[in-house]
């Protein structure tokens, strides 16, 4: 009987897991509405904590990635908010009437009610040399990265709109700058895309493909296959800027779209009662901050909502 | 010949009807796309600026609704808008290929694309008085006129969101309030409905009609039907804050729903190609700034994207 009242006392009301716009923006919503809000997790900020300048966040008119993720935190801080950091949740179901979430160090709690904002992850090449190169000449972020190589050449994998505002952000501080892409042209804002066509220092390689990076201790350089032919681009750093999967392998209480994320409907809900979804992660809207912290509005409110029917 | 030369001079890229955060996150996103955008908007601003303080916008912790209101504008300005001001639009028709856009001044403009984020306006209680004692003591923002009753008793009629947030805020103003409303409780912000039971100074009359507003020259007061008998509440100053009515009389092209929204998927298309509804007018989402914000972006690059295609 002891432990039965141990898990009760240990049922909260309403769990979010994710640390960017989506989860902050449900927090503060679900918190305004009086309902007892955790946070869980990894580390705050998300993409954002990897974007040089943000400039489309409606009432500023530019501020820095993480400059503009510290507010969010600021402001989520500023109601009573719950936190577990520096923890990924590994699972999320429901053996009876509550969640049961689950961390990756093991530790399980219950709860009412969950809303899942945990965004997405940078998408790798899976070509030779990736893996061994990582952090050693092959990056995942040029606006993390691209200032350690001021003055140098290096190249961009990838032509869509993370690697667009990559090239952008690189001609500032790079002498050169090799763009590979399979197919032809850019995607992205267009803004974005005629400032790098107007840049001479971007030598764009069309139907082209990574074979492998090549080094010693550190990376040295790229072979491609551009048109059938290989080339050797010999650069000191190279940026895989082919954007985003959804981190949606969180439960198996959801439905997931064909590309991986989680189909919500207009209330966030995942079809699931009680288990919202929010942000990059799901099915809904297009990947922006704002749209995001708008689905995290949405799910917060309701969440909130049906928290007070069930407890 | 000639005539025809100047309807195609005539014909405006994308236009964006409205003044508020739908609005201009749709403005900075087509702008930032490369697109031409021009605003055509009353006023800007809308809501936020019958708001004394923003407590949820996502990354400040509170700032006055009128100054995040300029806030905006200062943000849509650092791009290259195009805007008509003081003017609404009465009619969007496509008697062919473009859209006719048709202001209230008479004046005429085609468009490839269009943007409808009119908002919402406060909603009337239509009883005797209602007219004849508008902004003589009868108000439909208490945030706006609430300092015209320091010390004073009022009335606020209503008990949803926006009666709530009313009452909080006179409750620093004003000697007594006075809540009238047919239904029994309040509904709003839990946070905000627990500051207001907890003051003395509000009497809440619960299952309570307004029946009339009387006075001379100004309102003196208001007779009220609680609950068959008629109460006579004497008050220099009374609030209608029954919510607001969507602004979708606009055009023919568009399904409303039964409350008169907008009916939009998730891409904010109305069905009509090309054109496009975002914000409170809309039948998506939860009435709330940012969630009117994230719509905008949508409706921005999509409609951003249209044009792209058709111009």
């Amino acid at each position: 009987m002891k432990y039965a009242i141990k898990l009760v006392d240990m049922v909260k009301e309403l769990v979010i897991i994710g640390g960017a716009s989506a989860a902050q923006s449900a927090a503060i919503y679900a918190s305004r509405a009086g309902v007892d809000v955790t946070v869980v997790a990894d580390e705050y900020g998300g993409q954002i904590n990897n974007t040089d300048k943000v400039e489309n966040w409606l009432g500023i008119k530019s501020i820095g990635g993480p400059e503009l993720a510290d507010k969010f935190t600021e402001h989520m801080r500023d109601y009573d908010v719950n936190e577990i950091t520096g923890q990924k949740v590994v699972n999320v179901s429901r053996p009876e009437d509550n969640f049961v979430v689950e961390l990756e160090d093991g530790n399980t709690f219950q709860a009412l009610s969950v809303v899942i904002a945990t965004g997405g992850s940078r998408r790798r090449l899976n070509v030779e040399g990736e893996e061994e190169f990582a952090a050693k000449g092959v990056g995942y972020c040029a606006v993390c990265d691209g200032p350690l190589y001021q003055g140098e050449d290096v190249a961009v994998i990838g032509a869509g709109y993370a690697a667009t505002e990559a090239i952008d952000y690189l001609t500032d501080i790079t002498e050169k700058i090799y763009v590979i892409n399979r197919s032809k042209g850019y995607s992205g804002e267009e803004i974005t895309i005629q400032r790098i066509k107007g840049q001479n220092k971007v030598e764009h390689l069309e139907n082209a493909e990574v074979e492998k990076f090549y080094g010693d201790n550190l990376m040295e350089g790229l072979k491609v296959d551009h048109n059938g032919e290989i080339k050797d681009i010999e650069v000191p750093g190279a940026f895989i800027e082919i954007g985003t999967k959804p981190n949606s392998q969180i439960s198996e209480l959801v439905d997931l779209t064909e590309s991986g994320r989680i189909k919500v409907d207009d209330d966030m809900n995942t079809g699931e009662p009680g288990l919202f979804a929010a942000g990059d992660v799901t099915n809904k809207g297009v990947q922006q901050l704002v749209v995001s912290a708008g689905e995290g509005c949405i799910a917060g409110l309701n969440a909130a909502e049906y928290v007070k029917e069930v407890r």
